[in-house]
This record gives C-alpha cells, sequence and structure tokens, in this order.
C-alpha cells in the first residue's frame, strides 16, 4: 500500500495543491494508521460474529450484534465519514485516494459488518446538490456519524431498470414548496435491496429515495426522465433538524437473507403504505432534492465513486484471502515435492508453500489483488484530479475515470472472487469450512458482480458508451496513457517483454472496438453489444496488465533488490504470462459479433 | 437424459450381453423413472431445509431432520444401493451407466442431503477384496440399507498424503487370525473428513479405515506400502452379523461445518482413544481386509467410481442451477433490450431471457452442465464395457478410463461451479439470497473441487502419469477416438467447422504434452508440473470438445429439426466458439515449462 501511494502515484505531492496544503506524508500515514487499527481492533475480531449472528427483526426493531454498534461508533469518531470534507464543515480536506486507501482496511478486515460508505456517498450528494438547509440539517449529522445514510433505487418489479421506477411522490398540500427543509411531497411505493435500510445504529436514518412525481394528468412521465429525488428520513425533524418524535411512514417489509455480507442489514422498505401515517394520512414525507427530473442525474453524479467503493471491497476480500492463505501455506506441512523428496514418505512432509500448484495459487491471487489495488488507487487518484488538477487535468481525469469505472468496478469483481476460490483451494477442506475465514471472503464477495450495477450493465456501459462517448475520445486517451507507459518500459530490460505483449494487446482490443461498430456497416447495436461481456473481460485484463506494467517500471526504477519489490515483478510477469494471454478468446466472440446464443430461440433452451 | 442414454450412447444395446440380457429399455426407464420420482418428493423439497438445520451432535447422538431420515430410507428402499450387483446378492444386474444415470436425478433434487454413494462404493470393494464373511456380514447389510459406509483416508496432519497416515493397527491377541470375520486387529489414530461417519440412521455404520500395521520393530512401514484397510464397525458384531450391543472404540470428535453440502455430517473420528473400551481396553475392534500393505490398492480400485460419482455430483448442480435459472429468465420482466424498445420506457418490460447478455448466460450453463453429463455418461458407459465388453474392449475402455477420470472428476468441479455463478448472476440481487436455490448449488458445488482428490492432485495425475503410462499408449488411443469423431464430423457440413478445430487442438494438446516432457532434454518433472493444471484445463476443454462434437453428429444424424436438437447444436457451438479458444492461454504455460510461480522465493509472497 505504502508503495502503491507514495512511489508510484506520488500522492505526497499532493500537498503542492492549496485544497491539500496542510497534509503531508505524516497527516496521510496518521489517517493510515488509525484506520489500520480500528479495522485490527474494531471489525477483524467480529467479521465471523456478524456472518453468524444475522440481523433479526423482532417486529419493533433490527437487532445487531454489539460489535456492529462498537464498529459504528469507532467508524464514525475516526472522523473518517467527513475526512474529504472542507475545514468548514467539519472535514480534514484529504484526498480522496487517501480516504479510499483508507477505507481499504475496514474492507479488508470485514466487508460485512458495513462501512460508512453509504452514508458518505448520501451526504456528498446533498453537499452537491441539496439545499443549504438540506446540507445543514441532513448531511452535517451524516458526516458526523449521528445519523445514517441509505440509497433507494431500486424496487421488486425493476432492478437494474431504472427507468421502470413506480415509487410515486406527490405535492403535500398547497404550502408544499414553502417546507423550510425543501418542496415537501408523500411518497408511496416498495424499494428493494436497500442497505442499512433499517437498524438502530445511527438516531435517525437518512432515505435518498428515487420516485416518479405524475405529470398534470396525474400519470408518473416514464423513463428515467420522470425521475426526482427526495430526502425520506426515518423519523421526522423540524426545519431545525431536531427529531420530532414521530416516525415517518417508512416501513420496513423484509430483511433479505444473503449468501454472504451477512452482517449488513439489506433490506425491503415500504414507502407511505399508512403503517405511520403522518398528520392522519398514509404517505411518506419527503423533501424534493434539486430539481424535478433530475434525480438519476444526481444519483450518476456519484456514482463514479460509489462503483470505485465496491470495487475496492472486492480488491481487499481478495488481499484479505491472499494473506490468509499465505499464512496457511507457510505453516501447514503436507507432502513433499519431487524436489525434496518425493514419494519417500520417510522425508518430513513440507510446508505446502514449497509446492509449485500452491505457489501458483498465490502467485495469481497477489495479481490479481494488488493489481486490482493498484488500479483502485490510481481512479481514485484520477478523482482528485478531477476535483482539484489544472482545468486540462481536470478534463482528461474526467474522461479517463469514464472509461476505467466499468473496469474498477467489475474486474476485481470477477477476479478476486477468483482469487478468493483459490485461497480455498490452498485450505483444502479447512477452506471450505467456517473455522477458516476464507469460504465467508468468497461468500461476501459474490456480490460485488451484482450490486452497483451488474456485470452485463457495466458492459453495456463500456462497449456501448464509454468507448464511443465523444468519438472514441476516452479510448484514444487511455491508449495514449498505456503508449507512455509502454514507451517507458520499452527502454527497461527486465519489462521490455511485456511492454511489447502489452503494445500487441491494446492494438487488438482497439481493432475489435473498430470492428464490433462497424460491422459489414450493420448498425444493429443489439447485435453488437450481444459479447459486450467478453469483450469487458478481455479490456479488463488489458487495463490490469497496463497497471502491473507501470507499476513495475516504479520497482524497476527504485531498483532496491527487497523481496517485497521481486515479489512484485514476479506478479507482474505472472500477469503478462498466464493472464493476457486470455483475452484472445474473449475478443474473437466480440469482434466477430458471434450470436450464437443472441439468436437462440427460447425454446431451445 | 433420454437422448444421451440411448440416442447417442445406445445403451439399450448392452442388453445384447449376457449380464444384461434380462434388461432392456422399459426397465432402465422403470428405474430412472422410480429414482426420478423419489428425487422429486423425498429429495427436492428438503434442499433448503437440510442447508438450514445442520447435524448436531447432542453429546451422545447426532441429529439430522426427519427429512434426511426418510430420504434414506426411501432410497434404500428403491433398491439402489445393490443396483448393479448380481441377482445372487439381491441386485439387479443393472448396467452402471443406468445406476449412474439414475443416482443423477438425486444429486439433481439435493446433493446435500447425501446420496448411498459411499455405502455403495464401500460394499463394492468388499465384495471384490473382502472375505466370503466380510461380503455376507457387512456388504450383504450395506447393499439391503441396514447399515452405511464410510472411506476413511485423511487424517488432520496428512488430508491428500496418505502416505503419511499416523493411523496404527496392531494384532489383537494371539488369536487374531482366526476371527471369523478376518484377522482382528485395534487400530488408534485420528480420520478427518469422514462423511457420514456418526448419524443415526441405519443400525450400524461400517467404517473402511487406512491404517499401518508396525514391522517387527514396532514402527509403521513409512509410504504407501505400509498401508493396509480394515473394517471397523461402530457397533461391535458377532461371526454372524448380529449386533452384539457394544459400541466399538470409535468415538466423534467433532462435525465439520461447512461452507456448503450442509445436510451432510462431515466428522472428525476418534479411533481407540478408550472412550469406549472394548474388553478393558482402548483400541477400535478392526478387521483386515485383504492382505497387509496393499490397503491403497484396494481404496484405489474403487477411486474411478468415486471420482466419476463426485463429477456427476457436480454436473448435476449445474444443470440444477441451469433449470432454476432458465425458469427464472423466462417469467422476470425487466427492462427491454434494444430490439424491443430499448429505452422506450413506455413500451413493457420484457421476460429476461430476451436479454443477449441473459441468453450468453444461460447457454454457457448448458453447455457446461450438458456438457459435462454426456461426458460422464460417456465414462459410466466404459466402465460396463471395462467389465463386460471383449477382452480387446475391456482393456481398451480401462485404459481411456484412466486418461478420462481426472478430467471427468475436475472439468465439471471447475466448469458447473461457473455454471451455478452465471446462474446466481442471471437472478441479480435475488439470486444472492437464500429465497432462491441457486446460492447453495453455488456453494454446494465448490466442494467437489476439493474431496475424491483436489484439482492439483487431478493435474499431477493426468499429466505426470495418465499421459505417460504404457509409452502414451493412453493419450494415443484418446487421440484415434476423436479422430474418429473428427472424421464422422468432417462430413457433416452443420459442424465441419468444428471438426477443423477440435483436430488443431488434439494436435495443440498433444504437441505440448510432447514438449513439457522433452523440454530442453530437461528431466525435472517438478519443472513440468509445475503447471499440470492449466494443462489439465486445456485438456478438460478439448475433451469437453470432442464429447459435444460427438453428441452433434448424433443429433445431425436423427435430423429431427426438434427445438431440443436445435439447443444441443447451438449448446456445441457455443462450447467451440466461446470456449475452445481459451486452451491457447493455458497451453501457453503449460508448453512453455513457465516457473514465473515454481521459483518465486517464499520471502517474496
Amino acid at each position: 500500500m505504502d508503495f502503491l501511494l507514495y512511489d508510484w502515484l506520488q500522492v505526497e505531492t499532493l500537498n503542492q495543491r492549496e485544497r491539500f496544503a496542510d497534509h503531508n506524508r505524516e497527516t496521510f500515514d496518521a489517517v493510515l494508521d488509525t484506520c489500520e487499527r480500528i479495522a485490527r481492533e474494531k471489525y477483524a475480531p467480529f467479521n465471523r460474529l456478524v456472518d453468524t449472528q444475522e440481523p433479526q427483526f423482532d417486529g419493533e426493531k433490527v437487532i445487531l450484534p454489539q460489535a456492529t454498534h462498537d464498529a459504528y461508533k469507532a467508524y464514525g469518531e475516526s472522523g473518517m465519514l467527513s475526512a474529504a470534507q472542507d475545514y468548514e464543515h467539519g472535514g480534514m480536506q484529504l484526498p480522496y485516494v487517501v480516504e479510499a486507501a483508507a477505507n481499504a482496511f475496514f474492507a479488508h478486515a470485514s466487508v460485512s459488518i458495513g462501512s460508512g460508505m453509504l452514508t458518505t456517498g448520501n451526504a456528498n450528494l446533498l453537499m452537491a446538490h441539496g439545499s443549504q438547509r438540506q446540507r445543514e440539517v441532513f448531511a452535517a449529522r451524516e458526516f458526523a456519524g449521528e445519523w445514517s445514510g441509505t440509497m433507494c433505487l431500486s424496487e421488486p418489479q425493476a432492478g437494474s431498470s431504472l427507468s421502470d421506477v413506480a415509487t410515486r411522490a406527490e405535492p403535500d398540500g398547497a404550502d408544499f414548496e414553502e417546507d423550510a427543509l425543501g418542496p415537501r411531497y408523500r411518497l408511496r411505493g416498495n424499494k428493494m435491496w436497500i442497505s442499512s435500510g433499517e437498524h438502530e445504529l445511527s438516531d435517525n436514518i437518512v432515505h435518498l429515495v428515487l420516485a416518479k412525481i405524475p405529470d398534470a394528468s396525474g400519470k408518473p412521465v416514464p423513463g428515467v426522465k420522470g425521475i426526482s429525488l427526495f430526502i425520506v428520513p426515518k423519523k421526522l425533524v423540524d426545519a431545525e433538524g431536531q427529531l420530532t418524535g414521530q416516525r415517518n411512514d417508512v416501513a420496513l417489509a423484509g430483511l433479505n437473507h444473503k449468501c454472504g455480507w451477512r452482517g449488513t442489514t439489506n433490506t425491503l422498505l415500504n414507502f407511505g403504505e399508512g403503517k405511520f401515517p403522518v398528520d392522519g394520512r398514509a404517505g411518506a414525507v419527503g423533501y424534493r432534492v434539486g430539481e424535478p427530473g433530475k434525480g438519476l442525474l444526481y444519483m450518476f453524479h456519484m456514482m463514479n465513486e460509489a462503483r470505485i467503493g465496491v470495487g475496492l471491497a472486492a480488491t481487499m476480500l481478495g488481499v484479505a484471502g491472499y494473506d490468509a492463505s499465505l499464512d496457511y501455506a507457510r505453516n501447514r506441512p503436507q507432502g513433499r515435492p519431487l524436489s525434496a523428496g518425493g514419494k519417500d514418505a520417510a522425508a518430513p512432509q513440507v510446508p505446502i508453500i514449497q509446492h509449485a500448484d500452491v505457489k501458483r495459487m498465490l502467485l495469481a491471487q497477489k495479481s490479481y489483488g494488488e493489481g486490482a489495488l493498484a488500479l483502485l488507487l490510481n481512479c481514485a487518484r484520477l478523482v482528485d484530479e478531477s476535483h482539484t488538477g489544472t482545468p486540462a487535468a481536470q478534463a482528461e481525469a474526467k474522461l479517463l475515470l469514464e472509461v476505467l469505472t466499468p473496469i474498477a468496478k467489475s474486474w476485481p469483481s470477477e477476479w478476486c472472487l477468483e482469487a478468493n476460490s483459490l485461497a480455498i483451494q490452498i485450505h483444502g477442506g479447512y477452506g471450505y469450512t467456517r473455522d477458516f475465514p476464507v469460504e465467508q471472503y468468497w461468500r461476501d464477495n459474490r456480490l460485488n458482480m451484482i450490486h452497483e450495477g451488474t456485470h452485463g450493465i457495466q458492459a453495456a456501459d463500456l462497449l456501448g458508451r464509454k468507448v464511443r462517448m465523444m468519438d472514441g475520445a476516452g479510448l484514444r486517451l487511455l491508449g495514449d496513457q498505456i503508449m507512455d507507459t509502454i514507451g517507458r518500459a520499452s527502454i527497461l530490460p527486465r519489462v521490455r517483454d511485456h511492454a511489447n505483449a502489452l503494445e500487441a494487446a491494446l492494438a487488438e482490443v482497439s481493432m475489435a472496438t473498430e470492428a464490433i461498430w462497424t460491422f459489414d456497416g450493420e448498425p444493429d447495436a443489439n447485435a453488437a453489444l450481444a459479447n459486450a461481456v467478453p469483450y469487458m473481460q478481455a479490456f479488463g485484463h488489458m487495463v490490469l496488465a497496463w497497471t502491473w506494467l507501470d507499476v513495475a517500471c516504479a520497482v524497476v526504477a527504485a531498483n532496491d533488490g527487497t523481496p517485497a519489490s521481486e515479489g512484485r515483478l514476479r506478479a507482474c510477469d505472472f500477469f503478462f504470462h498466464y493472464e493476457l494471454p486470455k483475452i484472445e478468446a474473449w475478443l474473437l466472440v466480440a469482434r466477430n459479433r458471434d450470436q450464437t446464443a443472441a439468436t437462440m430461440p427460447d425454446e431451445a433452451f
């Protein structure tokens, strides 16, 4: 982590910028150390406990283990919820890349207990798009850890298809535009998959809810243009943000029982069904954020960081599995490789890390996990650039983030899950038991290909929008960056072959992109997108190869001869030898617009 | 299943053989229908229940849900435990391929409840290597379902490394060779990962235990040559097999709590620790099977069928996930593809099976699951051939099974697990909840890469032994069979391209095998085997491509124009377009004897 932040990304140079002028490596390290300690003391020891003691609903309240309360409290007290905020709002003006790195410790220790990511994201959104009063009442209390936040997008009948949101918001009374907290509506509808939707961890829960305002004819506007955004507090508050003592009409309809990530409540919420009438009427009171019809726009404003957050959680689960299986492999004696006696059972058994196949599985995990971590930190660094760079640098960083975000979210979700499976495999039968942590990492990680936009949605976003936007400017920019790395690597004998391999991969991906969209002059986007996922898999492997090569250049430049440096170079070698060649098979079907599956008749399945 | 058994494998022609002369398609179908019904009524409805209500040890007994007792009883009453046995032993003389197909229904319905596979395998071993009395006392009662059986191989300090077995067996008294049940020993040691090692489902449990007899100096003989096999009943029996009312000195030391497969007890057993002394002394009473030092040989006699059984369980989990996700995809409306209105939210939502990416994930599952099923049934058919064919055919079938068994076990374990992950993905968030069956299939399936020989062990067996044995005769025989299929396929326009692709793949795998073992004239087997797993992955994909092409030849020959036939041809197309090209990347590192991981210094991880 230190190497990636300071040697590779040179994060300490951020203090040359006005916003970060008070910071330096010591202040960054202090934050990282604090988070590492809290994660080690308050999160890691309870990761299995919260997996076993799932949230229970007693009819009134959701019961969570004491450990979850303690962890929540410690996180709030760390100041991490508002770390990136301005000093004047009680924040530390910490760069996002340092905030992300610090949060990685909690994901490593226990994603299941849950992070403050949703609360921070919720409050950040209000800082960007809410009114002054909304920021003071809601965002400020979220940053302080008094209240927590949710994002209420999905509905039971419309998971990923947000244009089909059916929750309605109707103006509440004649004076609805005059409420101090914002234009006041009544919401009715059901929201599904709401993380932390009900609990007693905080004094209040600030739901941010997508809903449609009916038009003059009383019908909701179809499509995403009809969607607005509302603040719906669990408990009603007055204009100063004091709890009025009255509940809002938001009711827990059910807890989802999941395969993993069991420490976090995941809920089905009924808004406005009348269980908790307000002023004698059904309908959850909500305050509109910003303008009508811009709900999704506001929500997507936060999406890049949310997706980086998911990618980082997936990554740290991968790293946690690597750490656990490395420890196991060093300490578990079993068998003996041919080079150490082979079938000579009179020879002592050796630690399994001496078996070549175990080394292969360890190095694969290292190349997936540390490679993903490098990519995620680079993306986080780009977020800072997009906020504090020169105007030209900001524009460039934003464009690059558009192209990289689908990879930053999808690639770790897929490959760090594979890393977790390898961690189980190294443990053998023990890895399949709940006495070791790796099976939980694997279960927890399986969610990451689903939430915050499924794999399929990331792929359609990448191939359908991101590589085509602005006439391909994003793809060209990424290509330039990759060529820059190749230029630096090609003069280093240690990694020159990799530079050549990456250049070939970049050419293949570029040609495939071109071929997919110019196929026989065929404008059928449906056919083009049929293999968006294999395309994204190839694209992702190219991005990771680039990331590893760029890291390797920094390692070679450091020339310190440490085992850690040797390990990084080996992980880079592994990626180029074992992984990058896989792109051929994925690109083949994408390039050929293979329609074997897409044209399969329903009845033939 | 019918198509594979009757149209492709032409299983009904087995009745031309004397052993199966009484059978015909009607008798086979009667068995299949009975098993399908029992699986549907007694297994499938309780698959989630047994996942939730794990086995509990109350200090005396292991408590299992009533459903498990009912399923166990129904299975025993079906006659499946002894289906393949001679009429004179109460069997049906059913071909193994039909037995395997019938057992597949139970795996599809619930692997977690557990099958009778271990009991049948245990009794089969005794029929082959036990004394007349051991067969009558133990095997007969196992076939009847009165007693159940286990295989006790692994120990806590020696999982896959059987040469390090430390359980000791010492002659029990001066008359130890004169016991009617076999030479009588006392065993002391701990056995780990023992499935169904303790329960109340049957009147007795027949443990088959690997242990070492000390030599004249009192020390166990190192290595596998020192291993003998013993019958250790949970409850002691007299020479006629009547329970004496006394327990043997076998104690449950713990239940393993697993990630999946939770309906089955998996135990740590202590043999001879003195908890249940026999004749006032510690030591579990065991009866030697066959000759000393041949324990592993006897055990491996059953290994092919056990590994086919694991492969079949993995396969049916894959098929079950396919069935569940196909049903979900046909009934879940969400979104609309570009071809059906795209972003026009006023258009109705469509079932998600209309989305190209969902179709891709369904067809991938179909190509994995049905391809694996075809391979497994073919292997089962070869088992029959190895028992009842002409002497030449027997020898050929045995040789082919040697090469195919590592693939039959490993390939479905890996790819039908991937199929289960795709089944979750199709369900979206719902697939991650325990309200739908797919997350359980995925958890249950994860075991299959571990038990009955890990992935790494299968790969070392394939590359280190099977493709080299008898100077490569097994590999050549497989090559001949593949070329035979290619010959038939190459005159069929519908699959001619696939025939060419398979021929190229066969050449690549053959050349890689040659290259690995002649690398620079380098005899270092350690270096050759460092990439045994990627080699096996490539080899497996070649075998599956061959299997699909051979099935496709039968489909084309049938020329019936049904949707099912179209589906099979599409699944074949999918495998050749999307999957077979993956072998390049795997073969690359195997062929190059890539040592990136194998030579990684420990401290660099």
